[in-house]
């Protein structure tokens, strides 16, 4: 049984709907009502309607014959006998939200689902969050005080619901966009691996995100992984790395972490980029969903803020990429329009009264240089010289089929305006620091798909 | 001649005031407008009136027998001419905003200025953007584009303007305050060490944060900052570091920059605590201005998200801090109160319902505990269960004596809330990592309270 129920469902049991709006059975009602376009069935027995929707006492009171996927929010020692009702009503996809399984030690009760799962019913879950994607939202946190992330070509798989959720949050403010997010929490039937091979072919996904606390099948997971990531990028963020931090996995999702540096270097030879921290992660998925990889490690940096040019360079070195001087023509094509004051080596220095033109003048000249492969540019939009129309500049810079990752520190006005280009595909950083380091992730994709 | 004027005028010149709303001596005119108090002198040849402020045609001509302090945004042929007026005038300060002096090569101005200044007139520059401080706002920045941080205690010395003022924008976002924020550009007279000392006096001053990319007087920099950082600390973010970085420096602010593991060693021998990226200048500098050191290196985890318990841990052990298991009657007392499947060991998770009781009876009890000399404590807002009490439950952690540091991970919904404890000097991160980086500055200072 594939995976297309949990995905593409045009009809969602929800078992354990709640008429307490702070209760998880109501929260995730709600987010379903107003996102998804099928049929919603709340279950539960002592009420008639929950948000204008028709309740029913049990599945098998259903009038539909098969609803595609069931989202049960029961308590643990419940979900057996409704997941065995799931099957008598033909549901193929569950996805149990329900925690208190093997992460409290109750291993027993999960052994049992995971008898009863694969074959006649497929389970994500439990201890989860489940899915959001575009249309499918069975997050139980409120839309108000979580915002959902547009829709993107970002797949993201988490070990943790809560870190995946507030995640969410996060780059949606960033206006990073997903294709699609599970929460696999104890994972008893659908796992990383599967959901890798899915999202392989899941014409909507450019790139795989993951935060793993363990990972079940290691051998497996490399070789499947080994072949996706010469079509997509894997990118994945491991915790459990410690001593201290394996004995926190094992009661979090009741999984068994290894040795971190065995992951790291298997990671290493499948092709998998390894994210070291929260930070790397979506600074990595954003670039790697959307620019083209760097053939070298060249790079150009362009700035409207001579210390940030500084640092910019300061971190590339560190991390092993090259900042080379640029060609005399180039240098004199520079001189060209530029001030006498600007800088025209590289990093460019075009100065704090840097207008459009010069950026789109400069931006041309350094990236047609054949000997640099990637442009950090910075762009400090509070500078009252420069205008908005820079974003256009900026955003068409892909007819070079060079990679740029842009760095713009700043409050929300400056955010605010990013989000304009996130939106298309040009990745933002409030540091220089991270807009390099993303570039260099470029680089290491290029070498991964020369791979053998 | 002391640093008064710069920081406690009661009249300002502004040399090179503009008509034209784009222009830096009109932004810096309507900005100190908006802000300060006492009167303010626009010079303008061609002008009567600007911003409804009376125009002089020269320093010469204003009623006030001696304004206390000079702002120069002339071109760089000018200002000498003007400096001159100022002495002639008895203006004791002069902040020269103006670039185009040792940082384009030209040195030969520079000097001629240099001579003039110290023993007539104090000067804070060349090619800088001044100082902010609450009700002193002579920043060419559009208030509506970069947002002011609050009063604060945090002094921030920058030699690049444009990292300096960015920078300031970002932490506005986040709610950290400021007490003093100088530029100091190519600082041809008040250098950082004049400012350590004078801020290590400053009450409003808690800790001092540097951008620096090259120092002076190495010998003597190390030696006044040895002294104060017994009394508050200092943070300097060195750039230059590599040598490509430092040759981007001579083009910058005119200076040369010397080999970085020597400034690393100093900064270490005189206790300055040394910034790695933009990112630690500020949650290095928020942490230390607010919260008490730790005395060892034993610190307690309490988080809503088991994966956040983990991250955290994992990277505690990295950076050398100790994560121990609690005490017996500690894990008893936490069973008494949480439920259970909730961990009670370190780090100790009240998992995704948990509610504000929680939270207080659990930073009671791991903050009483005489092995744990720090806490690391990880909120997830977005959890329905969770109320905005939980706020004033983190605020009230004080009177435990003992450090603090938030992880909040999320968009505006939890960043708007956020603001209020730092607004009380509960320092709050957007990862983990971060969080728990600050922690382990707050030991590193404490070691270096404890040095000889």
């Amino acid at each position: 049984m594939n995976l297309n129920g949990f995905f593409n469902p045009e009809s969602i049991v929800v078992i354990g709907a709640s008429r307490s709006p702070e209760k998880i059975g109501h929260l995730i009602l709600q987010n379903l009502k107003v996102t998804f376009q099928g049929k919603i069935y709340p279950i539960n027995p002592n009420a008639t309607e929950i948000l204008g929707l028709k309740c029913f006492s049990s599945v098998l009171e259903i009038e539909d014959d098969s609803p595609d996927l069931a989202i049960i929010v029961l308590p643990a020692k419940e979900v057996k006998k409704v997941v065995l009702e799931c099957i008598k009503k033909k549901i193929r996809s569950a996805v149990i939200i329900s925690s208190g399984f093997s992460e409290v030690g109750n291993k027993e009760a999960e052994e049992e689902l995971k008898k009863i799962s694969k074959k006649k019913i497929r389970i994500i879950g439990p201890n989860c969050v489940g899915i959001y994607k575009k249309g499918l939202d069975m997050l139980f946190f409120p839309r108000e005080r979580l915002k959902r992330p547009a829709d993107g070509s970002i797949a993201f798989i988490t070990q943790s619901g809560a870190f995946g959720s507030t995640i969410l949050d996060l780059i949606a403010e960033e206006g990073i966009g997903i294709s699609k997010f599970i929460s696999i929490g104890n994972r008893i039937d659908v796992n990383e691996i599967e959901l890798l091979e899915y999202l392989a072919k899941d014409i909507n996904t450019r790139c795989i995100a993951m935060y793993l606390e363990s990972i079940e099948n290691g051998k497996e997971f490399i070789n499947v992984a080994k072949k996706i990531v010469k079509k997509k990028p894997i990118i994945v963020f491991k915790a459990g790395k410690t001593k201290k931090g394996k004995e926190a996995v094992a009661s979090h999702t009741g999984s068994l972490a290894g040795e971190h540096v065995i992951y790291s270097a298997a990671f290493k030879q499948a092709g998998i980029i390894e994210a070291n921290s929260t930070e790397e992660l979506f600074d990595f998925a954003k670039v790697l969903a959307n620019q083209p990889v760097m053939n070298s490690n060249k790079i150009g940096i362009v700035t409207n803020g001579g210390g940030f040019g500084i640092i910019a360079a300061d971190e590339a070195v560190r991390i092993g990429l090259d900042v080379p001087e640029l060609p005399k023509d180039i240098i004199k094509s520079l001189g060209k329009f530029l001030p006498d004051y600007a800088v025209k080596h590289n990093p460019v220095d075009l100065t704090g009264d840097a207008n459009t033109e010069r950026y789109e003048k400069s931006l041309n000249a350094v990236f047609k240089n054949k000997e640099i492969d990637g442009v950090v540019c910075i762009v400090l939009m509070q500078i009252p010289t420069l205008e908005e129309d820079v974003l256009t500049v900026l955003r068409d810079t892909k007819i070079y089929g060079k990679p740029i990752t842009i760095c713009a520190t700043g409050g929300r006005w400056t955010t605010d305006r990013m989000k304009k280009l996130e939106a298309f595909g040009i990745p933002v950083y409030q540091t220089p620091e991270r807009a390099v380091r993303a570039l260099r992730v470029l680089y290491e994709y290029g070498k991964i798909l020369k791979m053998k």
